[in-house]
């Protein structure tokens, strides 16, 4: 599975063999099952994700009880909280597997080391946070710009394959509505 | 002003005198007036701009014709439209001066050649996404979290130096309300 995680590198920086088994060295690979938590509410946050198969999403609790997720991450994504990640703090979110997946964690300690021994690195992740810094500025833009209803009919035009694979309960998770009011708009655009 | 960035920079790297010359030989020093636009919707999206002194937002046009403000810059931030800026493609935003301003800008294509010529440079980049990113993240999690009036007390409660310096109208503008109904939230508060 390292291949996975080769290829993306190499989509960024080049980096000789020896380097790159020297670079898992900082890694752990793990497997979790769908609906397993990487994370809770009040854990100090650790470890970074990165996704070599399946999915995670990131969510938190709101004042009524139901889960908001804020974000997905599939094949080649990333995934923490960031702010609580850099500070090490305890996180207000959860990470959790939408599907069984396979995992490559670092820590937050070992990420410093690993950047502080290959600084060709910081190329990479700079790219990365870079890239996701603008997917999060667009998504403010949509939240101010689109009603939940455009927002989700957006989604299915861009993005077919994610709202195919992703269960109905957690894109309305993600929209902010509930699995009811989606059914409706689905129902709705059906009989158009 | 020069010196400003360099203080900067070096909360982030080590950098020698003659290269922290070199390196500003890829920037130009431009100064804004109030209400001074430096980037209008339909423009391609060539400069990233970094605060000197002053303060720039960023907004786009709704379809009430509202302005709907997204982002503040004071002293020591970047700003662009990150996604078109780093496309080279038109943006959907205006960037405006929220007072006379002193501002570095730099281009894509020198930043890239920057970024060549100092790797070293990669690392401070990285953390100014990374720092960037968790703050998008965040303003996500509020934007699903808080109401329009708990986000307003919220930033007046974190940030009152901003709620001080920020006319009121753009504060409304960042909240997503309008001014008359800033005025009632402010109004309520004082006769609490």
């Amino acid at each position: 599975m390292s291949d996975i995680f080769k290829s993306h590198l190499e989509k960024f920086i080049k980096i000789k063999e020896d380097d790159f088994q020297e670079i898992m060295q900082y890694f752990r690979t793990i497997n979790v099952k769908k609906k397993e938590n990487l994370m809770i509410e009040g854990d100090i946050c650790r470890s970074h994700y990165f996704v070599l198969s399946g999915c995670l999403r990131k969510f938190f609790v709101n004042e009524k009880g139901n889960e908001q997720t804020t974000e997905f991450a599939i094949e080649n994504w990333w995934l923490t909280d960031n702010l609580a990640y850099e500070h090490q703090l305890p996180t207000q979110f959860y990470i959790q597997a939408v599907e069984k997946s396979e995992i490559l964690t670092i820590t937050q300690d070992a990420q410093r080391e690993l950047l502080e021994k290959f600084p060709q690195l910081e190329r990479y992740f700079r790219f990365i946070y870079q890239r996701a810094f603008a997917a999060a500025k667009m998504r403010v833009k949509y939240l101010f710009s689109y009603s939940k209803e455009e927002f989700y009919h957006n989604l299915v035009e861009n993005y077919p394959e994610f709202v195919q694979r992703i269960p109905q309960y957690l894109i309305a998770s993600y929209l902010g509505f509930s699995p009811e009011y989606l059914s409706e708009i689905r129902a709705r655009k059906k009989s158009q």
